[in-house]
């Protein structure tokens, strides 16, 4: 099945709606939107994935239990500027009397509104400046407001993201959007990851919940490290069924179909959280073939893009394989040092692991652009892996330095 | 026992001599010494560790080798500006061609010396610049040549690194003296970590073998991650039993006084490694208690001390407790937000997962510091573990995308 790109954010699927409203959750005198909501009235089977940290959100505890509720869902209410995260005693109380505000003004049960938070953690919500605030983001749900709700999850991203397409099932257009906010895409310490995915497939539970795993795995999970997420990473995927195609049963050809459709929506929010990576310059794709097992070429890939050794190199424009060669040697990936072959967007640069005597000069010109791709062939296996990476740069360590701490210290004070 | 620190370094115990000399490894027109040579007359008895990297240099193969053959050692060659690591199918043999000159000069055989090199990866030992003066490092050997060993291993170290002591065992002096060099000791991605240990103790190969790993473990293992290690990081240590003590066997009280002053020694120089870090500011020690297991609580204290986003804070002042522990959530360690306390310095930041409300000015004051303490305590069970971290600098990275790409780019001109 082919894609049509549309435009429309998650209010492309028919059926939903959006909004972005200022509370001043951050900044009082800021004009920046910071509170979301996506809504649609017919109600919806919904997938969520949640962060792997240990230290989860309270928000992340609410929507999982909203989602153990097992009762249809209608929306997604997503605050930035806090994360409500190792805020203390009252942090779930306070993520529940939001979404009960929520579903007071929409009229329908807090179990059926999904939310997530993201921004600061260890500081209370300021409840007196959200609450007031959400009559209006209620009021406020149109046709066009993927681009508020985009705008209002954004903490140091430079740019909203969004996506939506359109595909064929069952004779039908189905159609698929998602927003999405990142940022500290280095290696995912603390910037969370959110991602909201909205279609008007008809679909069932089963289906969506093996086509959110699925994608994720190779989208999201493709630009972190399993156990390395932030307390409030949150993928959700709502279906509200209003393309009016044959329901969707997990197995079928219209499941494959519709799984593809996702992962592709996924893909594309993925990288774009890469290149919008906290002052990022470079785009990689890191593709490790001939592994022994799935296990290693996964673990080689990783090694390579989490290297700050490496991430620095891209960096100055350095095809440095000697550095690549190393982090796979740390990997824990099987690798056989004479066997191992090291290329910078398709030429050779290390072959049965010594140089392979390309010109330094073609090798510099392929690192200097602003994306490239790098090809590891282990030459032990079949198994393969791509992982999507950023580069490593100072100015990246001085934005973690600084301006977080600039920011941080004026909220804590306004606090 | 107590320590009597003495000068000296690896030339401190009795019937050490040491000398470096110039080869122009990195750049024939530096005046920078590159070939190490520490050397007894005595028969030593020697332990080695090496790298966990599956990458290894051709001298970790050779010593290892070396080790293996269990003939008396007489000392260590070692050269910095070229790593010999995935640098061709003659690596090997231009590491065994060194010790062998080296040995007829003088007049052992080469496996009683162990060899180690640093320096750039993927291109081949300079042999014509290095034989030649193999002669002269030989006839320097002096009593007062630790310095120039300890300068002849530096790559990006900005000072040479020596220690040594006293202690009375068997009411006799026994002397330990030690070099090392590091440098990239942010995470010792690919910078090498090389330590060489002379002692005139009287010990038994099990002995010092046992306090060799056990010194090892609780000072240059701190500072480092299992399986993180460079292609080329080792240990040595040879004690040519001329403080004319009764031989320290295994499990008296003896080995316990002599394990103690080696891993002072050992602790001393890993201080220094990351202290001397590439673009250094803050030396911080990181104590984790109260983890369920021992393997939790070193999980837990290396999370931190390698998280990008922690390192980053220190680097800025910013007392971050936020950052510390998302790091022990996804370290594995097993956590409970609601008992983790974190303090700076001694004074609480957080208790029992939430803010300990002291004033914010009180901790930035301590992590302003150049060097402060970090007091994780799980409340969980009775283990605990220390690391020894750098911060992360913007310069850091500077200093790995631009001046060693450029260092890298000449050497490669020059190749």
């Amino acid at each position: 099945a082919s894609f049509t790109p549309i435009s429309g954010g998650v209010c492309a699927p028919k059926g939903f709606r959006a909004h972005g409203v200022k509370c001043g959750i951050k900044d009082p005198n800021s004009a920046k939107l910071d509170l979301a909501l996506i809504y649609s009235e017919k109600p919806c089977v919904s997938s969520g994935l949640f962060t792997r940290n240990q230290i989860k959100a309270a928000p992340v505890k609410l929507s999982q239990a909203h989602l153990e509720a097992e009762i249809p869902k209608h929306g997604i209410l997503a605050n930035s500027g806090n994360a409500n995260a190792a805020a203390g005693p009252d942090a779930l109380d306070r993520a529940l009397r939001l979404a009960e505000i929520a579903a007071g003004e929409l009229g329908i049960e807090a179990p059926q509104l999904l939310v997530a938070s993201t921004g600061i953690i260890g500081k209370p919500m300021p409840m007196d400046r959200i609450e007031p605030q959400i009559p209006a983001a209620v009021a406020g749900l149109n046709d066009d407001g993927s681009d508020q709700a985009a705008e209002a999850i954004m903490t140091s991203d430079t740019r909203p993201k969004q996506v939506a397409l359109e595909v064929q099932i069952d004779g039908k257009p189905v159609r698929i959007g998602g927003i999405a906010k990142g940022a500290g895409m280095i290696r995912p310490d603390m910037a969370t990851m959110l991602a909201f995915i909205t279609t008007d497939a008809d679909i069932s539970q089963e289906a969506l919940d093996s086509a959110t795993r699925d994608g994720n795995g190779e989208s999201f999970n493709r630009i972190t490290v399993d156990g390395d997420m932030s307390t409030n990473d949150t993928v959700f995927v709502l279906a509200n069924g209003e393309a009016g195609n044959s329901r969707i049963e997990s197995g079928s050809a219209a499941a494959e179909e519709f799984g593809a459709a996702l992962r592709e929506v996924m893909l594309k929010l993925a990288k774009m959280l890469v290149s919008d990576g906290e002052r990022v310059t470079k785009f990689v794709t890191i593709t490790v073939s001939g592994a022994k097992t799935d296990a290693c070429a996964k673990a080689a890939a990783e090694a390579v893009g989490n290297s700050n050794l490496v991430k620095s190199s891209w960096n100055g424009n350095d095809p440095n394989w000697g550095r690549v060669i190393h982090a796979l040697g740390y990997s824990g990936a099987e690798i056989v040092e004479e066997k191992t072959d090291i290329g910078f967007g398709g030429l050779s640069a290390a072959i049965n692991g010594v140089t392979a005597e390309t010109p330094i000069e073609d090798l510099v010109a392929v690192v200097s652009e602003p994306e490239f791709t790098i090809e590891i062939n282990l030459n032990l296996g079949d198994s393969s892996y791509v992982v999507y990476a950023s580069d490593l740069s100072p100015e990246y360590v001085d934005f973690n330095r600084q301006e977080y701490a600039a920011m941080r210290a004026k909220m804590l004070e306004e606090g």
